[in-house]
Parts: C-alpha cells; sequence; structure tokens
C-alpha cells in the first residue's frame, strides 16, 4: 500500500499512540475486509464476519489478562466516566454504602457521582493544597460497604497504587482506564474492572468491564435496562448495537500486545522507559522536580516541573521541532507530563530523555 | 493506494452501507492524519487536529439539517438505546407524564424504558396480533404531558411516519435513528431528535441528538452528570473523551451527503429506490406480498414476503450468490427486507429489483 509513514513521537494522554501494525492492518482492510467487499464499519453486528471480530477481541481480553471463568468481560459505551455511574447504580442498593479511595481528580469526581445515585464517603483521601502526590498508606474502610472503589492510577498527578489494598470480603471495583494491561494482575482479587480503551489497548469509543458473574447477578434490576451490566452480559455485549469498529481496534491492539510478550513485557519495558526519566530528574533536583513521593509515582504517566515557566515553555517548543507531541501538563496541574503508555516506543523515550538532559546542560 | 475493492451489494438494515469516498478517505490517512505523523485515533481529543473534525461534523449536522440556532447538536455514546433512558431522565420529572406512541419493537421497548424512570402511557399503540402494520390516524394526546416521543421510522416492519403529528406545546420527540438525514424535516417542529449513526450517516458508535436549548436548561440536575444533556451542550461534546473516529467517520460521511445534494437529494432518490419496489411487488400480489398499508410503508426499509417459506430460502440463496447481503427479515419478524439508506445505490436496488421479478416469472 503505502511506506510507512514518518511517526509524529507520541506522549499523549489518551487517547494515545497505538501500535502501528494494527493501524496498518486496519488500512489494508478498511474498504474491503476479508475479501467481504464490505468495511467492517458495514458490516452487520448480527453477522458472522463482525461476530467472529468480537468474541476474538472478548478471547484476548480473557488470555492478556488471565480472566477466570466466574467473570464476564462486558464491551461498553460511554467511557470511564459512564462507569462512574454505572457501578453504583447496579452496585450499590438504598440503604447500603460505598468506600471511595480519593486520589486524584477522577476518583473525586467517581465518589461525586456515587453521591447522586446512594450513599458513598471516602475512605481515604490524600488532597492537599489541590494537589494529589501520593497514594495512602492507611485506609478507613468499611467492613460493611456494598464495594470499596479506587482509580489504580491517576493521569493527572502521576501516581500509581504499586500494590492494591486488601478489602477482605468487601469487592474492590478498580478503575484502570490508564493503567489496563500495563501490567499483570490478579483479577480473581477484584469485584470488577472497568476502563476505558484508548490508552493502552485500543481507540476511543469503547469500555472494558471486567466483572465478577455473581456481582452481575445481584445487580439492581429496578434500573434502566441499557445501563444493568447483565443485559450485556447475557448477550455477550451485543445487547443493541456495539461499537463495531471501536472494538475491531481494540482487537487489532490487543492482537499486537498479545505477541509482543503480554502484559509481563510491558511491565517490563514500562519498568525501564519509566526508570529511565525518574533517574534522570531524581539526579539533577537542582534543575527537574518530580512533586509526586516516589513510592506512589506512576509507571505510565510521569509529570515534572523546570525551574521556570518559561524553561518549561521552552522544553516543549524544542520537544515540538523534534516531532514530539503530548509532553504539556494537564490544564488543570501544568508543568510537564510524559505518558509511557504501552505502545509509547522505547526509542521515544530514549529521545526525550536526551532532549531532557540538553536543556539541564543548557540551562541548569 | 488500491484498486476500487469490488463492492458487495449492501442492504444491511444497520449498521449499513456507507460511501466509498468516506472509506476511501479515512484509508487513505488511517496512519497519518493530515501530515501529523499519527492516526486521528491516537490524536488527543483536545488538540487541534481532532477539534476542527468534531467541529466540522458538527457543522455538517446543522447545515444538512437546517438546525436552527435555538437548538444544541450533541455527539453522544451508547446507541438510540441509551436514549430512550436519558429522554425521561433529564425530560420527565416527578409527577408529570410522557405520551409515547407505540409503533414498533423499538418504540414499545423506549416506552417499557421510560416506565422505569417515570409515569408514561401510550398515546397510540398500533400492535395487532404481535405485528405492527400501519401509523396510527388519531392519538389519545394528553395536553398536559411532558412530551410525545415516536419512532419516526420502522426498520423491522418497514412502517415510516410520512408526516408527523401535531403536538401543540407539548415537545415532540423523536427517534431517527434509520430515517435520518433522508429526507428534509422542520427540526423547528421538535423538542428532541436523536439517532444511532448506524444507518444514513456514520457508522455504529456515535449517537447525535438535536435538542431546543431551552429542553436542555430546564433538564432535571438529580441524575448523574454523565446523564444529562447539560454536561455535553456546555462542552460542545467534550465532556469526556468523544468516540473520535467514530466522529471522523461521521464528519466524512455527511461531507459526501451535503456533496451529493444533500437532504432534498437523498429524499428523491429514496423515493425512486422504495417506489421501484413497492410497484413491483403490488404489480404481482400473486406472488409478493407486502404486509404494510401504503400509507404507512416506509422509503427506508421495504418488507415482503413469497408465497413459501422454500421460496424465500432460495430468493436468499441467489440474493447471495449475487453478492447481495442483507436481504433477510428481522429474527423476529421472518420474511425478507430490503434496506434503502441514503447510500445504497440506485444500481443495487435495480439488480434487487430484477432479480425479485426474475424468480417471480419462474416460480410465480
Amino acid at each position: 500500500m503505502t511506506d510507512s509513514p514518518r511517526r509524529a513521537i507520541n506522549f499523549n494522554a489518551g487517547p494515545a499512540a497505538l501500535p502501528l501494525e494494527a493501524l496498518e492492518r486496519a488500512q489494508r482492510e478498511l474498504c474491503d475486509f476479508a475479501g467481504t467487499g464490505m468495511s467492517i464499519m458495514e458490516h452487520s453486528h448480527r453477522g458472522k464476519a463482525y461476530e467472529a471480530v468480537h468474541h476474538e477481541a472478548m478471547d484476548l481480553i480473557r488470555r492478556v489478562l488471565g480472566v477466570p471463568d466466574d467473570y464476564d468481560v462486558l464491551l461498553l459505551q460511554g467511557g470511564a466516566r459512564q462507569q462512574f455511574a454505572m457501578v453504583p447504580m447496579n452496585l450499590l442498593s438504598p440503604g447500603a454504602s460505598a468506600d471511595y479511595l480519593v486520589t486524584g481528580t477522577w476518583a473525586k469526581q467517581a465518589l461525586a457521582e456515587a453521591r447522586l445515585i446512594g450513599t458513598a464517603r471516602a475512605a481515604a483521601n490524600t488532597e492537599h493544597d489541590g494537589r494529589f502526590t501520593r497514594i495512602p498508606d492507611t485506609l478507613d474502610l468499611d467492613p460493611s460497604a456494598a464495594y470499596v472503589h479506587l482509580t489504580s492510577n491517576n493521569t493527572l498527578f502521576g501516581t500509581q497504587w504499586a500494590s492494591y489494598p486488601d478489602t477482605g470480603a468487601v469487592p474492590l471495583v478498580a478503575d484502570m482506564t490508564s493503567d489496563l494491561a500495563s501490567r499483570p494482575i490478579d483479577v480473581s482479587r477484584f469485584g470488577l474492572i472497568y476502563a476505558g480503551a484508548q490508552k493502552n489497548v485500543g481507540p476511543a469509543g469503547v469500555t472494558v468491564v471486567i466483572v465478577q458473574k455473581s456481582l452481575v447477578e445481584a445487580g439492581r434490576d429496578d434500573i434502566p435496562e441499557v445501563f444493568r451490566y447483565r443485559s450485556f452480559a447475557k448477550t455477550d455485549s451485543l445487547w443493541n448495537t456495539p461499537p463495531c469498529f471501536a472494538i475491531y481496534m481494540l482487537r487489532n491492539t490487543l492482537a499486537v500486545l498479545e505477541a509482543r510478550g503480554g502484559v509481563e513485557a510491558m511491565a517490563a519495558a514500562a519498568e525501564r522507559k519509566s526508570s529511565r526519566l525518574y533517574a534522570l530528574i531524581d539526579a539533577h533536583p537542582d534543575f527537574f522536580r518530580c512533586p509526586v513521593e516516589p513510592a506512589s509515582r506512576s509507571r505510565m504517566n510521569v509529570v515534572w516541573r523546570l525551574p521556570t515557566e518559561e524553561l518549561e515553555q521552552r522544553f516543549l517548543a524544542e520537544a515540538s521541532a523534534r516531532s514530539m507531541v503530548g509532553l504539556k501538563g494537564h490544564r488543570s496541574v501544568g508543568g510537564l507530563r510524559a505518558s509511557l503508555y504501552d505502545f509509547v516506543e522505547e526509542a521515544w523515550v530514549d529521545a526525550l530523555a536526551e532532549l531532557m538532559d540538553e536543556l539541564r546542560r543548557a540551562h541548569g
């Protein structure tokens, strides 16, 4: 078809870099999927061609993440924000209370949304002067809570749960939007895991939900059918027309992820990529500053500051000149951020580290 | 890039045929959008490249459908089924009642979903022996209803509102999933219009909502933020990460629709395509039978039966041999169906009519 295009060096916080093989596969067959004379976008979601893609995507999620048989894999719409509402709608009955571990902006908004639906409390809150720079040491858990909700990785402030808390018999619900499939996890420790696909596993427009079958079965049935996990669990997520192309790209992306060694290989690469940047930052505290406590630092989103905002602007301009995109911190936080998701190449991180060090030598 | 592929003759009920130019445009730039070195799927939804596409899609909806300034255009997720819930969540307050015009399976399910949220009644119901074969003549409207809901076109049974009822001061809400942009409409007669994109205007994964600003403003604020029209109206539908690629394809598709003459040209073609089939069916009542009353027949979905199920199977086998897909009736209805959405070519309908007539001459 075409020569491989010049690739931007993409540190976007999400939607983020996808594997070129997954994109090229989509490009090759965009107008004619598997010799059918139709795009995958033109196939019926009830037809054999699309259904094979749909089930392969779900099988890949099971294999790549090691999902046990007593869990359902659901492919939904609306992003993590819709799960902020669907989790309490399904799992939080009148009279019950849910615990939320507030470690960042998204965790805080998940709690606010839950409070529009039922009773929810903050079982931890690390906010300090409007910022979140650490994962809590101690939790004030309610042993009778309907569930405990946490945000696995904090994209804005660059914190991440290195290991997950033990919540005993209370189901643990995790928003893994920004670190799903970046490291091995023991799914059996969770009641429910959800993730918008657009960081590590695909494009925007599809949400992965992994949920214990017993929680699906116990879910409330006085809510609209379209918001019940049960509707999608009993129909293999074909209850209504799914976001077919986003699921097709999720399939393409997970196939590459598996071929590259799966979550173990992704975790090792994330360790190398993030350590390279943190080591550089920590080696020059007079020039770089990471506001996050070392034990709470994210392997997915590295945030740092330079001595002045003017130097940060100079850094962004030079990065742009070198085809690097997505390095500006979130508008609510400022500073600099590099998102190092699964398909951010190690060579890109090398190029970034070189630029950071060049600027330090020139202005440090 | 590639030669034009052999195209299937696609009568799918949805997802449905898209214009080849829109697909080829996507194919050309799939790995490198506008020379940025990234796929449109890899761009930030807060970046200039994606935002231009996003706003062009919304502008095209306004131009193509003639949306007045006092209406918001929203791009949402979850399909029409999610609107079955979001409409009453936003517009149906405790103590109020909504009227539903039940003319098919989807209308019936919209009413059932509304009843899980508030008070709703059937102001018309044309169900007879489990089938829906006509649009009602008379309506039992409640002048104090919060809104009147109708389904503009019935994909399963092949009925369509030829003109819309006058609901006076009560806002008219229309599910136009299967006939949006197939004919000119006077948007100012509606309080709210919604449509999954996957029939006439794009791929699955994005829902178009056109809603009077005063209804958005009056919407309930005790529901989750993610389900409030207000959240999306005040942020140009960038409240959270949108389904970027589906919106990009909506843009590509609407650009072709506009270039081909807009909704007036689409309406004229739909009239020619559907009339060709209905004329053939009506000319041979001994062989073809359309169960729908003539005044209620859809220009989008033509349904018919043959004398025996065996002949229907033979017809489907011969159609398949001629690269025709999507002609089997909905699994809940049976028989035969041809969906004639905007991007079903007239030559395809000619080929279908020829096959129908050949079979009639051989077996009639």
